[in-house]
């Protein structure tokens, strides 16, 4: 008898955009989405739709743009209102109309949030979830209820918390979570409660249920440090769904690092989580997520983290060398990651290798230049440039150390201005800020003197590039830049910190990126700019015209 | 009989300060040592004389210039070398001549690190240990052995790491730590292994251990996510002291982070292991060491991060101005931590009005006010303004709807330039780019022009604005912008995209975040700045000067 899977539940896009400083747009929802899929996380909780405006649109439009391979969406929300019926209740209806597979509902467990909370009674508490589930089964939906507050609530009043459980599984939900919401439990309190829960209701370990039996699941937060061992030990106690969300995201401390529990479930306990190979992509996806969310990736976060293997190189150097398994918990490519110290010469070069290959450059045998470009490359990392998420740039580089990067134009000099007219009347309620920029450079022949106007600096210089070089070079009419990303790489000098700025333009058929570093914002993006045209110029076929 | 006192050791100066990007002076780490020691740990691993210069200098200056009331210090080196004695090493000299009442060891425990990086015979690693030891012990000390890779050791050979634990114990060492050097193990190995290890060994658990009686420690690293929890296991199997790091500051992923495991043993446990009341006081310790090692505290730290016990959920903000306690684990005053509203797009009155009364405001019974403040708070967030992350902005606008935002200048106009000089020699190797901007502004009757440099617009404006304020306002001098964010908010847009940038400042005591908006990221900056500058300028009790 096949058993049922295990359930990787991700709830980046709802509990995770909790988090203190995170707004994710729609389209930051849509980006992230397809990422969670790659990574192999069965369930994508979007949002809750009706009680977020925002939310609802996520589920329109994910129902047409998305196209998912590993995960089902499901849409988030509460059971209905005290006193009203399920039907009758429009954050309910809502749920429905999201059309999503799975609805998950957040559901009081804690009878002291029924009392105080929702002010109602238990009975009706009970009711409330059972008529919930009733229903949103009766429309179609799989149902996973999250029982909230349920380890304090368990503490207070155990009867109670198992009644809800009950509840829930008895109207037809395939998954009761149970939720450590204020984040405080230990392993060894999770470990006797999920086993005294599963003694009482006579429910089998979640390895053993056979399909479309009845199983629990864990969401843990991570205010007392343990939200990753939390979750392990519900596992070993026979939950057979968890959930978390990507790069620990949440409110407070954060909900569990799914990517850490995964890994720890794969790599150390031998259990199968992921639909796909994700988890070799982890690393990747992490940082592409925040990349998105804009919070700047955690250096020592667990398995993924850009020092997760790095050795600070000392006396145990050649050691490590000679036997990097002696130092390092896992294999680090087991999640896309690698050991630092040991990205050797060898090593960055077969990488550098590759990477020109997939580019359709044949770089086999030629070891000087692999040694140049490896070093140039590790020089422009250190100063803060990243070229994973900018190939176009890196192509260009690898170009350039070939002679092969052509010369369409010449800059002579670049400026821009912003400005207020004068006649501000407070201290910030300064009339509209205009922006303006010229550029002199040199193309075909010509010296060329033009400005451009736009809201903004780097807006007004990109007008300026474009109306300096349009009449050599038309086909930049056809390019737009459709992405810009700013990330202040060395917070800590304030204004005066380092500057990453990346780019993304389109020709109306594909896109390319560019990356570009510096002190000076506008000088990072100018650069972005500069390689975005050349990029786009040359694969479109086009001659340099004498930069004169 | 008095049993043995638990033991908190704490090795921030030594193995926290290999992390990544870490750099300690002397006087850093004598700034840190009372603080550790205000903590009320019981040891403070100080460095490594005589490998380590300028360890050798701390412990020189540490025994003239710290009087520390609950800590002792400890000095950290290795065994003799191979074929030495003890003392003939000048290694094992140097911890000697720093005058330590404690001396810790590494040891190797796994019999392949023995083979493979000491190169020598097992028979011998062991007698490095046992000779070692005995002689630190005749010369006075108190001897810690750290176990060095004992987890992976006692997974592949558990024989010899017995062993080297015997041979530490029967040289007189008082405590043996077991180390996850590589960070890997799960909760229940550790529980299993430590088990397993006092019942070979027939050593008591810690708790019952009588005064003088050997006692087993646990180093833990977070590689696996689980350092708090690994901890907390080997505790209740019986180790009775604790290694890890303020901050959880260690190469690769950390070292445990110390104040989440002693909150969790203190508050959770019941068990006493601080001397003096420091818990209490673990928040702004926790910070000021961050000041010290000049690493950004991490927001979703347990138990003394910002966002540690930061609520943003819209919805329960009611609920939780009647029973905070049913929504956090921990009152966070036991860690002189402090409950935070974050104001939210989810924001309702209730949430204004709690937060307001965070920031020493009474809005209750002030419905018009409050529903004025909602909605200006709502439309603001909808054009992209974020106040969970802007506190003081928040705070302002508030004051701006009570009519108490003062003025203390009126802004005219200002305007910035970037420019490269002529000279580029190709596409994008310009010359570097050079920004200064002027300001014109009315303040303490007077009108005052102003021109600022810097390496990028949003510095020179920020220099400019200085200029032009200093001479009313010298407590300006004061204030250090010391984070900068930006976001674009609406990506797809490319450059012509709407801007957020979110300012911290500090005075040196404290600091305050501002945001500002706009399509034009200088236009956002400088909003932020203002608001910056206003706020900081309020919160100094400076009264505002005519702006004229």
């Amino acid at each position: 008898m096949a058993t049922a899977g295990f359930h990787v539940y991700d709830t980046t896009l709802r509990d995770g955009a909790q988090q203190e400083g995170m707004n994710l747009s729609v389209a930051d929802k849509l980006a992230i989405a397809p990422l969670l899929d790659e990574l192999g996380v069965g369930f994508i909780e979007g949002g809750w739709p009706g009680a977020v405006p925002k939310d609802t649109e996520f589920f329109r439009r994910a129902a047409k743009e998305l196209e998912l391979k590993h995960s089902v969406l499901a849409a988030f929300g509460a059971t209905r209102r005290a006193g009203a019926r399920a039907w009758d209740d429009p954050q309910v209806r809502a749920l429905v109309d999201a059309e999503t597979p799975v609805v998950t509902l957040v559901a009081k467990s804690d009878v002291r949030h029924v009392e105080r909370a929702l002010r109602t009674t238990p009975d009706e508490g009970l009711a409330m979830i059972a008529d919930t589930v009733a229903f949103l089964v009766g429309e179609g939906r799989r149902v996973v209820v999250d029982a909230e507050h349920f380890f304090d609530g368990y503490r207070y009043d155990a009867a109670f918390t198992r009644a809800a459980v009950e509840a829930a599984f008895g109207a037809g939900a395939e998954v009761v979570t149970l939720c450590d919401t204020n984040g405080g439990m230990l392993p060894h309190w999770v470990t006797d409660v999920v086993g005294e829960l599963r003694g009482a209701l006579a429910l089998e370990h979640g390895r053993d249920a056979p399909a479309g039996a009845p199983i629990l699941g864990m969401h843990a937060h991570n205010d007392s440090g343990c939200a990753v061992a939390n979750t392990l030990a519900a596992v070993e106690a026979g939950c057979w769904h968890v959930q978390g969300t990507v790069n620990g995201y949440g409110e407070r401390t954060g909900n569990v690092d799914l990517v850490t529990v995964v890994a720890n479930l794969e790599l150390k306990d031998g259990l199968r989580t992921l639909a796909g190979d994700g988890l070799a992509e982890s690393t990747r996806i992490a940082h592409a997520v925040a990349e998105i969310t804009n919070i700047s990736p955690y250096g020592r976060q667990p398995y993924v983290g850009a020092s997760a293997f790095a050795h600070k190189a000392g006396l145990h150097a050649s050691a490590i060398k000679v036997d990097p398994d002696l130092y390092q918990h896992i294999d680090p490519t087991a999640v896309g990651n690698d050991m630092r110290m040991l990205v050797s010469d060898m090593a960055g070069r077969a990488s550098i290798e590759l990477k020109g290959r997939e580019l359709g450059f044949d770089l086999s045998g030629q070891g000087e230049l692999l040694s140049r470009v490896t070093a140039r490359v590790k020089d422009a990392e250190a100063q803060g440039y990243t070229y994973d998420a900018a190939d176009a740039s890196f192509e260009l580089l690898l170009r350039e150390e070939l002679g092969e990067r052509p010369a369409f134009f010449r800059v002579e000099s670049w400026r821009t201005i912003v400005e207020t007219v004068a006649g501000g009347s407070a201290d910030r309620h300064d009339a509209e800020a205009v922006a303006e920029a010229t550029v002199k450079l040199h193309a075909g022949g010509e010296r060329v003197v033009a400005t451009g106007e736009g809201n903004g600096p780097v807006n007004a210089l990109d007008q300026a590039l474009r109306h300096a070089l349009t009449r050599v070079y038309p086909q930049i009419g056809g390019f737009e830049l459709i992405d810009f990303k700013v990330r202040i790489l060395d917070a800590q000098h304030g204004t005066d910190a380092t500057t990453r700025v990346l780019v993304e333009t389109s020709d109306g058929q594909g896109s390319w990126s560019t990356v570009g570093v510096g002190p000076n914002i506008i000088e990072a993006a100018w650069e972005s700019l500069i390689d975005a045209y050349v990029f786009g110029l040359l694969h479109a076929g086009v001659e340099p015209q004498t930069a004169g």
